[in-house]
């Protein structure tokens, strides 16, 4: 049985993951690869019904293991539901967010610790690892005002700029961790500059569809 | 700092476990004792969303993994903002049904292992454990008979009398895994008859709150 192509983007709010992720999609597709795009909650109505609560402005009293727990029951719904599912018929998905942003949200900005939020997240996504994760590297002070441009926070969004830094620094520090999968894409020219870098990434990858 | 008890009551729906936290929490209370009786979500809004989502006869495609962080997500809050400080206050707190129920419904009976349900359940309550846990025994086929006269059934209540026999087996399991902490409590008898069991245990425990 041919398994699929997992790729997942990460970064901070604001550095233009979704704009890559699209013109990804749309390179693969054209190409006339099976491809399956998501974005947590990916559309999964249970998933929807979990997000609504996390992001809802009202539950400002929820404690961090909560809203950790909550991100991984989305996300095991949306593993078992769609992305499993896809690559077990060999398509290729490409992921707006995954554990990594867990690792850095919950672990690192929050507190939680890595090690904690991966031991939740191991069983939520049955173990699956992306097969490459671009790192969208863009500094958070450049991001923020893109990001404040176009839409009204949310609560999350409404953490300040320190909030946002050190975000940015976890997912460098999480880019570190695991060199051979995460691929740190400079993110700060135009958006064909930044993925003509992401191309070079794939290229070899989808080769397999191909060829 | 002088440090609460932690009282917690278990078993299969129609078992008669409310009925006895209710006898408990009045006879407790009555000594002068200050407590907090609680039943998962607990009256905590956080954890009502999420008890919502679970409970939803929409959601017959949640995978069992979802429904376990949903738990160990409410459960989260419900330690977090309810439990802990109560206990260390000093209160003494009785809860009706707590991890022991994941460890049967989704463990055992939904077939998640113990492991996985203990893994994430260590994280969801801080590593917080019962001084003493009730398993409110009555056969399956009795309790589904009180069970069912009494209100509409929800989803979990939908499934057959194999998945009642299954859990009843699992509290049997999980009673014998942990015998100091977990007592058994026959409840074919009359509630008063199987409350003076509860109290057997409970008196040497409340001592030193009332000497």
């Amino acid at each position: 049985m041919k398994k699929g192509l997992f790729i997942t983007f990460e970064g901070g709010d604001g550095a233009g993951k979704t704009t890559q992720v699209n013109l990804l999609s749309d390179y693969i597709v054209n190409k006339g690869i099976d491809a399956v795009t998501v974005r947590e909650p990916g559309g999964v109505p249970v998933s929807e019904k979990i997000r609504e609560i996390i992001l809802d402005n009202v539950n400002t009293d929820m404690h961090n293991i909560t809203e950790m727990l909550l991100y991984a029951a989305s996300r095991a719904q949306l593993v078992s539901q769609i992305i499993i599912p896809a690559l077990n018929e060999g398509k290729c998905v490409i992921c707006d967010r995954f554990v990594d942003s867990s690792y850095v949200y919950q672990g690192l900005a929050r507190g939680l610790g890595i090690d904690v939020v991966k031991t939740v997240n191991d069983i939520a996504t049955q173990r699956l690892i992306p097969d490459i994760t671009f790192f969208i590297d863009l500094d958070p002070e450049t991001a923020l005002k893109r990001r404040l441009a176009l839409t009204k926070p949310d609560r999350l969004e409404m953490e300040d700029i320190s909030f946002h830094r050190m975000v940015y620094q976890g997912f460098a520090t999480i880019a570190n961790m695991y060199p051979d999968r995460i691929k740190r894409i400079n993110a700060s020219g135009k958006a064909e500059e930044t993925f003509s870098q992401v191309k070079e990434y794939i290229d070899p990858l989808i080769c397999r569809y191909t060829d």
